[in-house]
């Protein structure tokens, strides 16, 4: 199996590139948020088939009406955290249809989740929503 | 059938808005990319049913690694336009297969395309990355 290394596909290496690479780590380690935050933006220069097989999922976890109104709530929430109970509340779901969405949301690294007493709470993480962001295009400032 | 004008989810109308209300067109007028030019930032505050159904498309549209990576390709591409020819050559897949790839990316409203001779060029929308990269979450100027 061949593995590829960051840096082949960054020659232009930003703070950002250069801890992944002084990770030493191929692509094929790193979780989606990882690859995001590795790649250029998708205007700068064409992105590796490795480094879009890695994005895909992150892509694919919100590319559902559900999953994106669910992160949606949760990243406009006071302090950009929710209690799972506050989102079975917005929605006319099933509990357990609610936690599936949300366990996407995070095994994708979009949210954090711990638990308090009976309840999950899920947090935003704003590094994986801006990486996202920073790939598909947002000014330069 | 109910219909929703943009301006119940959007109380604070900034100028994007404002075109989009008063042209007096409901949301489910309105194609992914106008619907992602409608909405407030997904941190900002809960995007609506309506808001999330319009957008998931956009999103599943590049939600694929070879969309991304054909998208990635027009953006970077010299004027961020490429020949068809240009694309079928950096795959190894079928024309046929690539072009489908293209008409999910051209209906989803991320590129332009026309026709040149025998070829068909396809041109980045930037306004409908710049859109998508502002809603999941662009630093605030």
């Amino acid at each position: 199996m061949d593995v590829y290394v960051v840096s082949e596909f960054a020659p232009d290496i930003d703070a950002c590139q250069h801890r992944c690479v002084s990770n030493s780590r191929s692509l094929l380690e790193l979780t989606p948020v990882e690859t995001v935050a590795c790649c250029s933006p998708l205007v700068q220069e064409p992105i590796s088939a490795e480094q879009a097989d890695g994005i895909a999922p992150l892509l694919k976890a919100i590319a559902d009406p559900v999953r994106l109104r669910l992160l949606s709530l949760v990243a406009s929430h006071e302090g950009a955290e929710a209690c799972i109970c506050d989102l079975n509340e917005a929605f006319d779901l099933s509990q357990p249809t609610i936690s599936h969405h949300m366990k996407v949301l995070h095994e994708a690294g979009l949210v954090d989740r711990d638990k308090r007493g009976v309840w999950v709470y899920y947090r935003i993480r704003p590094q994986a929503l801006a990486g996202l962001a920073a790939l598909i295009g947002c000014p330069v400032p």
